[in-house]
């Protein structure tokens, strides 16, 4: 943090890439300020927050997302390319601004609550844990075989990372490295992360997942966990001996540090919803009981983790997650407008896409905000898609089904300024006979309802009747279990253009995203900075 | 092609990422309408060549260099990021717009002569061929590399290629991969190139050089080979048995299918200059007898290429490359200016450099073309480097010397127009004792005399009394020779800014190039799609 001036939180990043070894592998990562994962905003409820990000790329653009904050009045701070801005060139500085206007912990940035507020629950030590999936192939060589005919997959991640730290098992690389600093496990980069606390004493742990692939269990060996917060906002307690966490979500529990004092405990994480078993171990982290020394392997094995593909305890905890208590922001009692989304897997011309409502989402060279500002109405489709699929009650949710009117667009909604919306988010087999993924949804701009789940298909007219209108939890990232819906409530009272997205990196890339504008001709001036790409780019002084 | 209309040849390129198999290690590649070495552009002297070109990759910049191609009138057009352009983003599209105005090859640039103008040399059939180093490694693992501390060297290249054509020991490949297709060495993309030639006929070979790194020797098994053209200039035809070649060059040579027919010959490729023998297999290709089989291997072993570290075959080449008779352009007797420029490498804050009279190059963000043309002072350096290091007469060049006074610099060499400049680039020794590379530097916007080599030190009071002002071969690439230097000259008569460098690219990466300014006020207006990085990066309707 380079000053801290009254409710100002400065910070300069510089992204670049390095050669890490984060799970004993050497490969290249990009950092921030040399680091990974990157450096942690604290601010307080109501400050501004001011990131000057230089990228420090050789050759590639760059934008940041500011996952879970809403940009109420910044919306050309969001950090999404093609959306609200236009990348970052290699070389150049952008400063993103914004207002963190609720405390939680988003990702990295943890807002902490205005003076003399205090939280509905108490503890003695805080702290952050990042999960994350990590894979030894590029993202280049990733998104290339998802581009390819015939698709390739890129599988499994090499290991999960806890903390920024893995362990990769070197013998796994065919005959050694010439190089013998290319995987070592005796490398002190892959350490496992090592929690030192006090026993007695009782810990927050403000949990993230930004992986970009899988679903994760997290479990620490003998201790329950007590969740009480998520994406935010406080939860109605429940007790989990594991946590299930999708890509994009963030957690609070409160752990007592209350177990036999003499020894060191397993913290791990394991791959759900998929089947990894025999390709990427358990991440592991060591909670140590202080004064045994930190290094010291706790004597059992670690737990194993929850059936991989056992969704009834996944579904049962989306469920049981309910705004606390006295914390209850009450839903607007109907909506305006409800969207059902179906979510398919499909060829089209002859590649692996992924569309909602037969629209495989892309996106245009010329960002929408600066688009619909400045109406440019010929740099996207301006025919939106549908809010219900025609064929929606008669399609087999169950079936492989060739949606052979699936199509590729950069199509959006528009959503009327200050309106009540509803999402229904459809989940359906894929295009394996017996198979329907979990799919964490997320959406930019906004917190919204979870109003209710269900398996099966959904039924508009009995569903709706059992939404949770009293208590819903709001979040801005939600699961949409395998064969199953989940229903959600906005008002679109965020004056922008606002990503909607599966938060699978793999997922949003083939297609699985929309975009919703909701008040754009309320937005101020755009700042010139986020110009300079599409129909954007032209000469101006400086 | 897309159309032929008298002396326009249109293209429309799009280039992106795929897997290749170039030398039976499946890696990503960067392709041109799907291929790898790209089309071949076709033209006739004095025809304008318009290439659309797209950018395809997902988050990378681009831009693509004529190489050979003077561009006069065109200076936008040379594809050089940060000197003549801003880079072309993703999904962009950028079309380069020139006149060639000069037969020969430029890597795969094809102009043919005018009609009713012949060659002064014969023969029955025109081919190219293309050499490349292959590395698996990715071009940001090998940047990054560069930039650590300690610093990382990309090492000798997994594979040479001949017209995109290699074969990699997949056995070297530790256990083989889970993925069969990561390297197989009989998948048919790794099949080797095969030029099929009629016996008793006379070919005339285009051979071009587009190597990261490595110097090459080019040898056709019991065939000589008649050196009749260098960067697109007519050579006083030389007898060699193998040719040197330098990253950046281009030579035509003629081969006469004289030996005995009933089997086929090797075309092969080795690395020069550097120890290679225990990590590059040598390149193979077939010269095929027609109608014997092409696919069948020559019954002899393939000719070993020379001894790497002789120097005195790769200076005498040089030496003997001079213009063809009754094509002689005489230089100007004397220059205006001489500029020695010293090689050396250096360390700077830690990181391993090059500079050349001690500045090691960087690029600024806002291309210099521009900064000229509109008078953005600020924007790179404007103190010139200087045209002789102050201590060069005292300068050890066989030892290794700290070059404790080298910096990083943007600045500019600053040339009268129309005047002549002499350029003598001076080799040392490197960071390592007893030892100093081959460098090929490469100029933009040029073509130059080669007026004389030395070893040793260059003496600028006896050793110009020896150029060759008689009948001094012109080029755009040549190479300065291990603790030798070479001496050019030019008329600095196109406006533009050009870049000087050598055309290794990790030495340009680490600082190894200079850039030259003439007669910028002449000119014309820009075009703004070169616009939009750094300083000139704004907000205009298109």
């Amino acid at each position: 943090m380079v000053s801290a001036e009254a409710g100002v939180r400065r910070y300069k990043w510089d992204v670049k890439y390095e050669f890490k070894s984060p799970d004993c592998y050497r490969k290249l990562a990009i950092t921030i300020n040399g680091k990974t994962p990157g450096p942690t905003i604290l601010a307080q409820q109501g400050d501004t927050v001011i990131v000057e990000v230089t990228n420090g790329l050789a050759t590639e653009n760059l934008a940041i997302h500011w996952h879970g904050i809403r940009q109420i009045g910044s919306p050309w701070s969001d950090g999404t390319e093609g959306v609200t801005q236009c990348p970052i060139l290699p070389g150049d500085t952008f400063t993103y601004r914004f207002i963190v206007d609720r405390a939680g912990l988003y990702g990295s940035i943890r807002v902490l609550l205005p003076d003399g507020v205090a939280e509905p629950f108490t503890y003695d030590y805080d702290r952050s844990i990042i999960l994350n999936d990590w894979y030894h192939a590029s993202t280049y060589e990733q998104a290339a075989g998802l581009s390819s005919i015939p698709f390739v997959w890129v599988g499994e991640p090499q290991s999960l990372l806890i903390q920024g730290k893995g362990k990769f098992d070197c013998s796994k690389l065919a005959t050694p490295s010439s190089n013998p600093t290319a995987c070592n496990t005796t490398n002190p980069e892959c350490l496992p992360y090592v929690m030192t606390v006090v026993p007695g004493k009782t810990y927050r742990l403000r949990i993230s997942s930004v992986t970009a692939l899988s679903a994760l269990s997290f479990q620490i060996e003998g201790h329950n966990m007590t969740v009480v917060e998520a994406d935010g906002h406080y939860v109605e307690p429940i007790v989990v001996q594991n946590l299930f966490i999708y890509s994009g979500e963030t957690y609070s529990v409160l752990i007592k540090i209350d177990q036999e004092p003499s020894r060191n405990y397993w913290i791990t994480t394991n791959i759900v919803g998929r089947n990894a078993t025999a390709t990427t171990p358990p991440g592991l982290a060591i909670l140590n009981y202080y004064p045994n020394h930190p290094k010291r392997v706790p004597p059992t094995d670690p737990p194993a983790g929850p059936i991989w593909n056992d969704i009834a305890p996944r579904l049962a905890q989306s469920v049981a997650i309910k705004a606390r208590q006295g914390y209850v922001h009450t839903p607007p009692p109907k909506s305006d407008r409800a969207i059902v989304l179906l979510n398919t897997q499909n060829k089209i011309d002859g590649y692996n896409r992924w569309s909602v409502n037969n629209v495989s989402f892309t996106l245009p060279h010329t960002p929408y905000l600066i688009a619909l500002k400045e109406n440019l109405h010929h740099v996207f489709d301006q025919h939106p898609p549908p809010d219900r699929l025609h064929e929606f009650t008669t399609y087999d949710i169950y079936g492989v089904v060739n949606n052979t009117n699936a199509t590729s667009s950069n199509a959006i909604y528009r959503l009327k300024f200050n309106s009540t919306v509803d999402i229904i988010l459809q989940n359906a087999n894929t295009m394996t006979v017996n198979n329907s993924e979990t799919h964490p949804w997320h959406l930019h701009g906004h917190d919204f309802w979870v109003l209710g789940y269900g398996t099966g298909k959904f039924d508009a007219e009995n569903d709706p009747k059992k939404y949770n209108l009293a208590n819903p939890i709001m979040k801005n990232t939600v699961a949409v279990h395998p064969y199953g819906w989940t229903a959600l409530r906005f008002v679109a009272d965020n004056p922008g253009v606002w990503a909607f997205h599966c938060h699978i990196e793999s997922h949003f890339y083939m297609g699985m995203g929309v975009v919703f504008e909701e008040g754009v001709e309320k937005v101020g001036k755009l700042p010139s900075e986020i110009m300079g790409c599409g129909e954007t780019k032209a000469f101006k002084r400086p």
